[in-house]
């Protein structure tokens, strides 16, 4: 029988489990692959910083040898370029997993995050930001996929049902104790507990809010905008986004076709992905204002909390909104002690895992700010649903004012897409994290020997062959 | 004849030049090179998060085809694990440095640092954070240790002698007009430039003050520590930096021992080395007050500029500095803008390379705070020396309350190694960023096939054969 309620590290399983191979597994292999989409021909993912972004993959498989079979499934997003660097990071991380106890490890991820986090050498090269903390990430996001799928739960359960003592066990409190005590986090998770089984019958019913970027990337004409909102509001979607920041007058135009295709019913969210210097974005948002938008995304850099700060003082009621780029834990906390956002965006493959998430979720329940997290890219919808999820049904116990991002890229590489229903996440059922990729995804994006890349660069050679000979022709 | 000024890019040059191979001379090779040395077991560098560092260096050589056979030099900074990773980003970055104008390049190396850093698909991996920032400054720094050299200058001199308008059209003010706009730069350079000539004989007469962290590692006796204080002040340092952190009570008794060492006019600072949260930081500080400590430098998370403020009110009058593991300007700015600091700490091999910290250097100015660098590690003293040099030559105009930090360690290694004399680091006067590392180096500390770790691993097989021997007999 499974234990509707986990107890602390693994007890149900270590309780049950029979004695021999399974309780001494361990990590036997950690394989990384660099697995890139030819994305920036469509135009899809443009935006005012990232005009022709390759979504890109550095995915790593951990393999056991448990007689279950199961494996990790985790990944550091990027947008081309660079994907290489990411995957040799993951690599450097397989002397901290190979031979641990999968049971010890699944039982408090927590113990692998805070070895890699606080290596006294790795840390130099971060701490705790950038390629390093990414590939940190990828590793414990793939150790709670493989926990996860052990306990036969889709990652949102397992956490929504864990011990309140447990969860406060798995989070780093280093630099954040000014801002948020273990002490406090406890009494929000068990405040958190009240009416759980109401809400997750609710969310089984209904899935978690979403709201849609597909219509608004920088890259399309007006017509495909156009048509692309016209069909998010009758797919039951209540909020788009629209990507601004490269041109003043071409935004507007924008926005205002925008407004006149959604009504004024409809949230229009707008996002400019870092482009502006503080006095510019000032400006820039006062002039959208006259379209009303429900929020302005990352007017600055995601490292200027002061920043952010004086932003959001000048542009109210334009309420602001930033997070997918922000390195950790440290900077959230920050962003909520300066009054900085009106919105937290987390992001799942950008931070040090489910535990560094998890605090930040825990501080923005403590400030009252709503968590809308950044998704997109390739997978990031797939991981982040489960953290929403959790937040809704064992912490903020609400969706008002909450949506998770939703762009209609890439779901088919993965064994367990996201379902969107009616402008809603579908709650996940299958056990684990939705992280793993196809097989036949493996083979033909691998780059630079998958299948599609190789045909890609001989036709080139082709063309390339072609069109010499026409010139000498 | 060498022009005393230098002119906007590279017009010197351009304007006496042969035609033919040295204008039409680019870059045809970028290497690099995993350098690690074994400090860790002397404990030298050990300190509160760091107890066993491996200084190491992801060293890279630009070559040309120009007739002057020069090559730039350049390096990030590691402590040991990672090092490879760092080393696979700065290879990376080959594309964008293979065939580029060596004359445009030197003329322009903030062309390189906006190529690097405004890079649509490699920002992603930070942006201008971690392991790629890094690597970007480590390209960037060869750069402008290949121009210093063509130009037949020291870095200092070459950045001190350029014209105003040119150093501004080195700076990426992006994210940073709120606090310092161009214009304002433009002025604090103008400005900078009187009484240079003055300066500059001063400088070449008595070198620029040092201060030595050699006393203060955590991993030191006290009677070694005793013996090093005494040795300090005997080599005329006036101000010495002691390790603390770990243990309060050692904390006590190591500074109280110092301070009864060097009696009450030698400044002693103490380091936490990012150990504590901001209440600690508070309480612990003021426990060593006593021994009227200097500064507390990295109290808390390098990222948390909030957090700095905090401590800066709470422990008044001792002094906060922070700054080696800041990330990027921005993040200096704030620092700044929140009256976070009492002094500025950079370091010459974390962020995006001489432009960045060219705008951290005008940031320091416009808020009058002293820039008393980071440095020891492998390298870090032969380059920052460099940016303090031109900081009190053309802009700061004073060393009152700034020393660089001194760390014996290493310098052998270097071709142009730092000099000290009497406290003071003497103003080199070999062409370039006193960056390039004897070749006898490269091929005995390259990791892990040099002569050195090749000879290390056979020992640690013997030891293990022969223990094994042992136990089986």
């Amino acid at each position: 029988m499974r234990p509707t309620r986990l107890g602390p590290p693994d007890a149900g399983i270590q309780a049950t489990a029979p004695a021999g191979p399974a309780a001494t597994a361990r990590i036997t292999s950690l394989t990384v692959h660099d697995i890139r989409f030819p994305t920036s021909r469509e135009l899809d993912g443009s935006d005012a910083m990232n005009p022709d972004p390759d979504y890109s993959a550095a995915y790593v498989v951990l393999g056991t040898d448990a007689p279950d079979g199961l494996a990790g499934h985790g990944f550091a997003f990027t947008i081309g370029r660079g994907n290489d660097v990411q995957a040799v990071a993951i690599a450097a991380l397989r002397p901290y997993l190979i031979g641990r106890s999968v049971a010890e490890l699944c039982a408090d991820p927590g113990s692998l995050s805070r070895d890699l986090v606080g290596d006294s050498q790795l840390r130099w090269l971060g701490p705790e930001k950038g390629v390093m903390h990414m590939a940190i990430g990828a590793v414990v996001n793939a150790v709670w996929d493989l926990a996860a799928k052990r306990r036969g739960e889709p990652l949102w359960r397992f956490l929504a049902h864990a011990e309140p003592e447990w969860l406060v066990s798995q989070v780093d409190f280093r630099y954040l104790t000014d801002a948020l005590t273990p002490g406090e986090a406890l009494a929000l998770l068990r405040a958190g507990r009240d009416g759980l089984a109401a809400r997750e019958a609710g969310l089984r019913d209904r899935g978690y809010p979403a709201y849609t970027t597909s219509p608004g990337w920088l890259g399309y004409s007006d017509a495909k905008l156009t048509r692309l909102a016209e069909e998010a509001v009758a797919a039951g979607f209540t909020q788009i986004k629209l990507k601004v920041g490269a041109d003043l007058a071409d935004d507007l135009r924008r926005c205002r076709t925008a407004r006149a295709v959604v009504g004024p019913d409809i949230r229009i969210a707008v996002d400019a992905n870092q482009r502006w210097d503080v006095a510019e974005a000032i400006t820039w948002t006062r002039a959208l204002a006259e379209i009303d938008p429900y929020w302005i995304e990352e007017p600055t850099s995601p490292d200027d909390v002061l920043g952010h700060a004086a932003v959001r003082r000048a542009v109210a009621p334009v309420r602001v909104a930033t997070g997918e780029h922000v390195q950790n834990r440290i900077v959230f906390k920050q962003l909520l002690q300066a009054g900085a956002v009106d919105v937290l965006q987390i992001d799942a493959a950008r931070v040090g895992g489910v535990n560094e998430n998890l605090a930040v979720l825990l501080l923005a329940a403590k400030y009252g700010v709503p968590v809308c997290p950044h998704a997109g890219g390739v997978g990031l919808c797939e991981l982040v649903q489960h953290l929403s999820m959790f937040d809704y049904l064992a912490l903020s116990g609400t969706t008002e004012n909450r949506a998770i991002e939703y762009v209609d890229h890439l779901h088919e590489h993965f064994v367990t897409p996201v379902e969107i229903r009616d402008g809603h996440y579908t709650a996940p059922t299958a056990p684990g994290f939705s992280a793993e990729l196809r097989p036949g995804t493996l083979t033909t994006y691998s780059y630079p020997d998958g299948t599609f890349w190789t045909a890609d660069r001989a036709a080139r050679t082709t063309e390339h062959t072609a069109a010499h000979k026409e010139e000498q022709g």
